[in-house]
């Protein structure tokens, strides 16, 4: 039986993830659970109990090693896997997000850019297609996740069409709730939602 | 005494704000907890229990009274107030900041942006100026927030910038944990996160 991991914990898991890979450029190959409780923020005992969900990672006393961690939770995260990803709206976001060397280095690979008006022929190195070619264009290429970066009042269409055509993972910038069917993954990144939290820290100042 | 309050209720607040929001917008007078839960995906009870840590905005048997509940959380968040921002790196990302409407409905105003090599005077109505201008800029301009759209590389020493001419408080866009003294504080989005958080989910779909 698998366990059921808490949200918090999931969200925590890239946190950890990107604070192994700084420790172990930084050349260190043992860390302490609260040393890492330290960087994220939070208590070695959180730590611990969030690692325990996974088994716990090795002897605490001893404290961790760095590589073999962060190997660990590139599994769990499923980074050793690569993923073919296409952009719809090459507006300011996904050229943002064409531009970004990140996410290759972590094998996300962005293969095309879609849009209903495009305005170049390609952002670096990557295509920039009409939305018309997008049905033709995942007939010939498998393709994991669709970025949606349009406008709002785009975005819902946008989703429909995607999840007809086969997407089964959507990586949402747009401000709106999508609708999709119960097989169909939306993790969703809200700007608004990090600004009220910042407006939250400012007006709540013990926190 | 104030409640210390966990980051797992911090980061719900927003959503919880949102869908009140999108509940009042389409004329919903009362809403239940469990209507509530299911909007975020979350049980009945842990939302009494995320809003008992706020004195717990009246009887749950009848329902919450969808305007003062939305009036209640608006005002633990902070969105009661207006806040003046200004944007560090005119790029891809400050320039979508700068052209989307949500954030000024919500009080956040952006008063202009800077840029190490401004290539526009100005994007919509907000004038785009350089980062020699900032010092005198900021003696001039009462700003509450800084949000950092800058390349990785300079993300650091922008933040120190703004700290040593006053800025309390940066929304920070750049993939760096930045160093700031105790009083400042940091809000980051993290694309990769975001990202990671995804591809987790793809590959453990029963959670």
């Amino acid at each position: 039986m698998k366990k059921i991991i808490s949200e918090a914990v999931i969200k925590r898991l890239p946190k950890y993830y990107k604070q192994l890979q700084h420790l172990q450029e930084q050349g260190i190959e043992k860390v302490s659970s609260s040393t890492i409780a330290n960087l994220l923020g939070i208590t070695a005992s959180q730590v611990r109990q969030d690692f325990y969900n996974f088994g716990g990672f090795g002897q605490q006393g001893y404290g961790y090693d760095v590589e073999s961690l962060k190997n660990s939770l590139a599994r769990i995260l499923g980074l050793e896997h690569e993923y073919n990803m296409i952009i719809i709206g090459a507006g300011n976001i996904g050229t943002a997000l064409a531009n970004y060397p990140g996410f290759i280095r972590e094998g996300f690979k962005i293969k095309a850019l879609f849009d209903i008006q495009p305005r170049v022929e390609s952002i670096g190195n990557i295509p920039v297609y009409s939305m018309y070619d997008l049905k033709k264009y995942l007939d010939k290429n498998k393709i994991d996740i669709a970025v949606i970066t349009t406008q709002k009042n785009a975005a819902a269409s946008v989703a429909n069409e995607v999840v007809s055509l086969g997407i089964k993972n959507i990586w949402n910038f747009a401000p709106i709730q999508l609708k999709v069917p119960d097989d169909v993954i939306v993790e969703n990144i809200s700007m608004s939602e990090s600004l009220f939290v910042l407006s939250y820290r400012m007006n709540n100042k013990n926190n």
